[in-house]
């Protein structure tokens, strides 16, 4: 990747922080046309003030019309291409209960289901287990051995669990076991390439000792796996950009995506202001910091605009304990958007702001994603920002001569 | 082509419509600095209701600077990398005057021109002949047999026309004939791959014919063949996009890109009023509808601003016929600028107008270029104008969990 190699060309050592706090589902709608955004419509006084100082924008985090999902949107974030970079739905999974998942790993999405007594998928949901059953079921499947590799079973929520499998020589390219509809049994797994083919024989004999350990614990007596995905390889933050990163999460799916772009997890308690308690602690130990704050993203996909508008406040009345520390460059974005008008995650650019003393202060006063159009990063791929931010920081030498 | 992949792989089904309505050569320049382009002197008062609700931008067809033809600023449009797929000068020709061009095709173009006794060029146009003896003479050349493949020859006008060889193999990798100044022979052909030979021999064969059948019909006594082109394989709009596509255009040239890129080519009449109608009658049929208006461009190439303001009004004034189908998506663009202080198609970028229920609104409130410029969209590459309208159109899911 050109962008990571001219990195490594060009960093340089400083001693400068770089704080990226990340609103995530920041971007948002008016509710109707000539009405302001959720961003606009909050009081933010203490952004404000950054903004006047700073250098706005607004973020692309895919190319143009592609909504992203919180990995490809942090990975952006983080400076690395969210189109080179795949992390598929089983590593994800797995992050998101704190599973460690690590380099010899095949993660897989789990579902239980219910067969009938001649082995066809009755309900591809099992009913809709409690959680707590699901906790019970998975503690049976973890019985289960396999020859060759270690097994890893863990329950998410209702029907679904995490698997992964760990060794040498696994591969990801095998089929979903689920048919897709009821009236069938669950498909073999089939591997599409050599070492594929060794890990659909693993899952074989994996499923077929989940259905005899289940065997009388209808709805939940059987399984189908999905969403196979191998650890990526990722080069880390350090590697690429010099920068001993430290994240400050709350949420585990967070922590997992710092983790797999090699930075350090910081316990950092269960809110924001805990978050900045870590930060203040570990200030001295670490070049970048990533701060996630949830609630921007979670108020907008539950469609509560005026809740996503107080969550947007209580982040801005924690600003001046961040610029307290006094980082040399601080970033203010959002993965993606998360319009509460729309109750998802959305295509819609995102507002990003940019604070630093080297930086060329644009005639953006307000934080807000209409006045970010007239900001002087104007619009951008989200994967340039972490560059511009070590070009702030004085990190970056000059390119040629 | 990754913008494709990730089509395929993110595109929903549903029912929402999209229409494309594309004014050739829109964007302009105003007379003189500080004056106001075409479409900023026009009165628009419908497109501007558009632009109230809808987001604005500018795209640049390919990249900055490059001037566009017909093809590339429609493949764009598309949702097709310009620089990606190539039309070849042949099948364009061919296209323009309705040649319905097919995979097994190469087409060229071709000239009359006028040689002495001893077959030396005097006259590389013939003293462009009148139309009526290019239908003529085009007459005598579809005598011309060629074993192993079929020959048409069409005239298109004063010393062109086009010659299409059908038939399995055939390449385009073949150089001109024509030495491109006057005292010499026509060039032999020759192929620069085994299927191209293959063609050049063929190539020269007919060209020898046409040397025999228009002997004695100075100064159209003599043919040159340039430009040689094979029917381009491009996946369709239904294969990349799930677009079940409608093009509803006047000219034939625009069918011909349309149905290139697996569009319907459905029967619009010669007006804009009478293509409206058409699209009122397939309204159910398509989920993709791409209107294709002329005099935009044509007033642009005469060098008759005024015209062009007029053309643009007219344009405006059925706005209201097409909004009343209730369209999900409205894009009003152009495939390029032609602007009539230039006489000619430019590299400066086309305003959009964006409308639907899910876009950000900005604060745009006229159509116009310099307007454009405040727009939410900011300043793109045209190709991702269809992913956008997939976005808004509720048409794509997420990309990564």
């Amino acid at each position: 990747m050109i962008m990571h190699a001219l990195m490594r060309e060009l960093r340089e050592e400083a001693t400068s922080k770089i704080v990226l706090l990340v609103a995530d589902g920041l971007g948002g709608l008016p509710l109707e046309p000539g009405g302001k955004t959720e961003l606009e419509s909050a009081r933010t006084a203490n952004l404000d003030a950054c903004v006047r100082e700073g250098v706005c924008g607004l973020s692309i985090p895919v190319f143009p019309g592609i909504t992203p999902g919180s990995g490809p949107g942090h990975l952006a974030l983080f400076g690395y291409d969210p189109l080179h970079y795949r992390i598929g739905r089983g590593v994800l999974e797995a992050l998101g209960i704190n599973f460690p998942v690590g380099p010899k790993d095949v993660a897989v999405r789990g579902n239980f289901c219910t067969v009938d007594d001649t082995g066809l998928i009755t309900d591809r949901r099992a009913g809709r287990p409690t959680t707590e059953r699901c906790v019970e079921m998975c503690r049976q499947l973890q019985q289960i051995q396999v020859p060759g590799v270690e097994v890893f079973v863990e329950p998410v929520r209702e029907h679904r669990f995490v698997v992964v499998f760990r060794g040498d020589d696994l591969g990801d390219a095998v089929n979903d076991t689920d048919p897709q509809q009821t009236g069938h049994k669950p498909l073999e797994a089939k591997g599409a390439d050599k070492i594929s083919e060794r890990t659909a024989r693993i899952v074989n004999q994996f499923v077929a000792e989940a259905g005899r350990v289940l065997k009388g614990n209808s709805p939940t007596n059987m399984v189908t796996l999905r969403g196979y995905a191998r650890y990526p390889k990722i080069e880390t933050m350090q590697e690429v950009y010099g920068l001993r990163a430290a994240a400050l999460a709350v949420y585990p799916m967070y922590k997992g995506l710092a983790r797999l772009v090699g930075m350090d997890v910081v316990d950092a308690g269960s809110s924001l202001d805990e978050q900045i308690a870590s930060l203040r602690r570990v200030w001295n130990d670490f070049d970048f910091f990533f701060l996630h704050y949830k609630y921007t993203d979670s108020t907008g996909e539950d469609g509560n605009f005026q809740a996503k508008v107080e969550s947007i406040e209580r982040l801005d009345a924690a600003v001046p304990n961040i610029r307290a520390l006094n980082p040399d460059v601080l970033i203010v974005t959002g993965d993606h958007s998360t319009p509460s008008k729309l109750r998802s995650h959305s295509w819609h650019p995102v507002p990003v702001l940019l604070w630093s003393k080297t930086c060329r202060p644009d005639p953006v006063t307000e934080f807000g994603e209409s006045y970010c159009l007239r900001g002087g990063l104007g619009q951008f791929q989200a994967m340039y920002l972490l560059p511009l931010a070590m070009a702030n920081a004085g990190r970056l030498g000059k390119f040629g001569a």
